[in-house]
């Protein structure tokens, strides 16, 4: 069965079959074609466009076909080309000829759209849940563990020390951010397209106000070539997508850090662990690195979809078929990394970080000493580096300075400054709003817990 | 002159100075490096760090330097390797040592970040109000010529007959929605980092939230490690930058087609084509040409940052210096291609479509009549895909078809529906919400001044 | 069962199972894992480290297992995690614990290693057949269609005529070259890994030179690390992909330009084409637009692997298992795309380009004539420029013009040069290398023939 | 001025010059412009379509105005549009009006690409020569400090130990794959598109071959559509710095880990390290992370590039105006990446890795010992899978294992068994062919070295 049977003489080429076919990826949104369909359906009875026989008739099999996809008792195979068309097709095996009033006033054009819109919003959703919970597991990582002194990094170098949860919490913040992403491509993407036939609307008297409220589309999308032609709203939600992969990929980075033998602050679950074949005593954090991994899926699929309206003319073209297999995988990957993150960040044995006595990152307590009593920072922070050189030189380490040492370096340190070298006085002692003291980590993980 | 003097041995390699160096990009933004020292220079001295002489010194020294800077009596050279460095030398030279004491309570990281939030926050104020300057181009050529009958395609082939103006429209909403996400970018921009430090806070009794006032910030980016780490405002800006710019793409590759010969809907104004070096007869669209170009530069913009953070641990890395260049262009490019195709637009002439009596894409009307009289859509579609057959084996248009042709392929036809062949009723006759009819032309443009 | 079973407690978590699993793109290559194994036996008992009879088992089971899964009498579920553990665990199942033995001197890391590379060996060498097929329909196009007039342009205006003949060898050119780059991937891909185990070598006595004859490798890669750890020959093979699919992306373009019915010029097989559900008339050129989308998924594929690679250190990663979704879509699709034109080429009617007499595109024949005389061409083509606002003012064609005009504009011009106004001898008068003139098209014709 | 005075009533847009202005980049292309017009002067000369006296009049202004160029006695402004106008702007004013006859036979199409062929040419030798170093800078190394023992890693997890040269020839090896690909780029690059015209060749009886042995190419691009047109060779060029970017940022990744308080393998010379504006004892490796953070950069440049090409029909279009803003860009940042790590390898102070005895990594020597003695390669697996566990509810390592333990798990232990868990002796064991034994690695220096 073809859609266009008048028209045209000949059949597809076998190869042209299969290569346009969709099937595989927007067989994922039966669901959403069948509600589409039945919105529509719905309203055409009620501007008069169906009789209620026919409406009922039309609804009656739309829902069994519903029950049958559910089932298993069909499903649509290759041949049927794409969903629309499978239902199409069943739909009038089922209920005969009246079938083809259900596309009265509708094309595949706005049909699809439609579907596409549907879909994306529950997934938009349920990837927003999944970062809430993520944050979530973080607070509570924060809250059970996050007194541990670690080393803060800046160059992957040691800068000043830091709680664990200082650290954990500004990932927790960058995920915030990315629901608020979401949210924003959510306000583009639920706006009905359907009613907009082909491009140029219908001259039957449709209501699409109603579709679009049947639907719980917040509005619709006001011009018909716009609603066909309009690919940002899928474009927007990958973005934000892939800048939360960004993200994912940073923190997967950091857990495979933590669990190499030199860092060995934390140990990942073995759920979320694997060995090696050849070497017995691997313990991979391969969650961590396949989440890393699958950050390229998402960059790709960004990269697929923003080449894809490259250069588009209106209004719709067949190239946009191609968007699904994009926006899909994009959606659905970006969602798993971040249930796995949560799983990774659950299952997180903290072991501890370094011993920080002594360590070079307490030198910027010196110099705050010194710029604390009216020493230009600058003035500060050299004779601070020359401690540093000096302590090098000794093939020792910050413990090693006395208070001659000290003052030989520059006239206003005084014997107290030495007591300064305390790595958990020196985070505690960075109290200035969003720094590393405990009580700005605790006031943090209260502002985090209420957008949850 | 090195801020690490007192540590080090020996001076960084000249290739490694030169391959750093980044005052070529960030001499963009010395006006904010002075205005966010300015702020952190105010508040050190309400907070008692600096006395009011030496804040007067430093703020006294600083705007003398943003005379210098914008006269050309002073211009860093490479040698200063960037602006914040340059204008910290500058200062000393200016002012001696208390200069040394704008860098209380502050890192490099911290600045950078202001910096960068304050230069990004302005540029996307100006895009914003470029694509509302490029709306309201559109509108008004939707005002002036939109009442002009051209073909609406879909695959680039001819569909239904459509206004010009409800074609121009679907661009309006497009670029209408890029404002949207520019906003969406902007509240996540407009947060302040400053007094972040080095990623862990600072022991020294600053007021975030006052120079984040000052500098007219919507907030405080709250934990002190994302302050410096955080590149997700950016990506997020870019994104937009990006998605506009495929909006771009597209409306220049129709002004390229509607220009050719083939279409000659248009005609580009001189301003804004060029000629041939060999052919003298040609009118180069080149302006749309070279938007459509510049759209993988701001594509590649995207792919570059997104690299960029892709698993790069807490907190800042030198990586990141880079993003300003990914940054700087995408926003540069597509505020440039913005402007540009609002001069395009402006300087169209309209020539018109070309005439479709008879036209195929009448064919709609013919299904539709039959619909509209209870005929299942898919019934009517075929019929009518037999009727377009005949008339192309007669090697004739639809105006050639008679009633009895008409009832020869279905007898719901009636005469009458011969009437419905005529293109600038086809256009009017789509009614519906957002349909090609005028009526909805000037119902959107309406909305859409409302935004301007 | 796991490979780990012996140094871990637990289970993997289920949800970590169904993220990491692979089986769904790597059963693609069972056959190159069977036959690396194979070779793997093969090579261990001739070194002495497998009996004759242990190999004849192993072997013998293994080829068992290759007509399971040929006859679909047996087929690994998502449980088997992968296809090696798929083979792995079945080959147990078959022959017991001799199978265990397969795995000396050996680790995944290189067994996978091999298997990719034997799949993509294969599939390059595909893609190569192809692409020849390819340049193939273009030759036979251009030697039955190819003396078709039609005007050659640039910015999509019209600059002077050219064969149709002379516009496909650029594509057929191209396709050329990427046939180079195929080779060239091949070069870099074709090479043994095995035998790298881990990533440092084995302390058995194995021969990889052996192996490497065995499966036809041309050698091997000499750095174990590397061996396993490397994907350039995967980035080269996608990014010849990537290029490959940028010029069908052009050549589609210019087929869906072609078709439309402003340009008119060819008419693509109903095979490659389909119609509207909802405007009857329609016959759009789907297979054309559907490979010019495609592009995007082949660009986004090698977006992710680059992504992927970014920054891991050696050696192998977890991250690198996600290397084969994107390796296998964008050497799979772009196959696929090449094999689709070949079709579209083969269908398409030649109808022919527009009526060229008088056309502005012959106006480079006039200012031609006057630098054959010793004019600077810079002077030359002003005059002719001057002409050509002249007929434009009269609203004519150069037709209109008459010695009198030219003469007028610049006294070289002489009466005969009116003759050099015919469009077909205009493109005949191109004789220099690679010019438009059919003989020129005839000699590349023959050069390209032997290159397939 | 302008090329198409004669046709044009009014001039280009101010902003529009502005942006399609090209000089800032293409500048750097103003001695191969030269170049490309000293060699067309000549050939047409040669055919008799110059005068001697014009050749030399011609000629004897381009070397002159390379002189000023050279000595910056006169520099081309924003206002010539593009160094190729500049240049034929200076002619003109140095040689009057002969030099118009420069342009006969000629567009700027052929020109442009011609150009930049010869600048890509040069450039990707000079690559190629940075790549040898750095090949060479890996080996000295090796050399010096090649024999220091570290672990070898998957999954950033100890593996088994390997000698630091080992693991270093893994990127020499892949850098020596990069210059075969710069090789294959070269071989499309290295052709002649001069002749080609506007895309239609022309009637002059010029001698493409000629041109093409003047410029040193090694022939011609046949087809003249194809001669303006493509861009493969382009992203060809960049697709090669990409890959061998994504090798930089391994490498950049491994440096960045080893420098680290954690690693500590190595320290990164002063030359290319950096310290902190707040924290007086960093030093970090800057460079690497350049590097790494510039693949951005280039990465980006490649999908700038596979953008602009999307969809284009033939032939020139003003959208490649823009190649040369990626393509140098990507050229340029590789090279310095590539000189910057050969710097940073030179001066890397080798400190060595962490004491093995005992360590996980020695699992495999076990688990081999077994498999030497016929027990199936996945039971000794597992048994040597639980000796780790014993370890490690022992608190212990490797280390403390007697022979009873190792009985214990599996009957073919041997007491001397034990003697294995020596790092170094693991690490010489693996003589398999590129695996980490001492003589291996040296005879891969050997086969390095050779391509030198």
């Amino acid at each position: 069965m073809s859609l266009w049977d008048g028209r045209f003489d000949g059949a597809p080429d076998e190869e042209m079959l299969a290569f346009s076919e969709s099937l595989g990826t927007d067989l994922q949104m039966w669901a959403e074609d069948l509600q589409g369909s039945e919105a529509h359906a719905t309203m055409l009875a009620e501007v008069g466009l169906l009789s209620a026989e026919e409406r009922d008739a039309i609804i009656g099999g739309l829902r069994a076909i519903g029950e049958e996809l559910r089932s298993g008792a069909w499903t649509p195979t290759a041949a049927d080309e794409d969903i629309h068309m499978a239902v199409e097709g069943r739909l009038a095996e089922r209920i005969g000829a009246v079938a083809g009033k259900l596309h009265t006033a509708r094309s595949r054009n706005d049909q699809v759209a439609t579907d596409v819109r549907l879909w994306l919003r529950a997934r938009l959703r349920v990837l927003d849940a999944r970062l809430a919970e993520l944050i979530g597991a973080l607070l509570d990582r924060v809250e059970a563990d996050g007194r541990t002194l670690i080393p803060g990094y800046t160059h992957l170098q040691r800068g000043q020390p830091a709680w664990l949860g200082h650290h954990l919490l500004a990932y927790a913040w960058a995920f915030a951010r990315d629901r608020e992403r979401v949210a924003g491509a959510l306000a583009r993407v639920n706006l009905s397209p359907l009613g907009g036939a082909a491009m140029a609307g219908t001259p039957f008297p449709i209501d699409r106000a109603r579709t679009a409220e049947l639907l719980g589309f917040d509005g619709v999308v006001e011009n018909a070539m716009d609603a066909v032609a309009a690919r940002d709203h899928q474009l927007e939600a990958v973005a934000a997508c892939a800048i939360a992969a960004s993200h994912l990929s940073r923190l997967a980075e950091e857990l495979v850090l933590w669990c190499s033998a030199e860092f060995g602050f934390v140990r990942l679950g073995e759920a979320w662990s694997t060995g090696s074949s050849i070497m017995p005593q691997k313990r991979n954090p391969d969650a961590a690195e396949l989440v890393r991994g699958k950050t390229g899926r998402v960059y790709g699929a960004l990269v697929s979809l923003l080449t894809q309206v490259k250069g588009l003319p209106m209004a719709y073209n067949r190239d946009l078929q191609e968007d699904k297999v994009a926006l899909f995988d994009a959606v659905g990957q970006t969602t798993a990394c971040v249930s796995v993150m949560t799983g990774c960040v659950g299952s997180l044995a903290v072991i501890g970080g370094p011993d920080l006595r002594g360590d070079g990152s307490l030198a910027t307590e010196l110099a705050d000493a010194l710029a604390g009593r009216g020493v230009p920072f600058r003035e500060a922070h050299k004779a601070v580096g020359r401690l540093v050189r000096l302590t090098e030189e000794r093939g020792a380490t910050l413990a090693s300075l006395t208070a001659v040492d000290l003052q030989a370096e520059h006239p206003a340190f005084e014997e107290a400054d030495l007591a300064r070298l305390d790595p958990e006085a020196a985070a505690e002692r960075r109290t200035s709003r969003g720094g590393t003291a405990w009580s700005e980590v605790e006031r943090q993980v209260g502002l985090l817990r209420e957008t949850l």
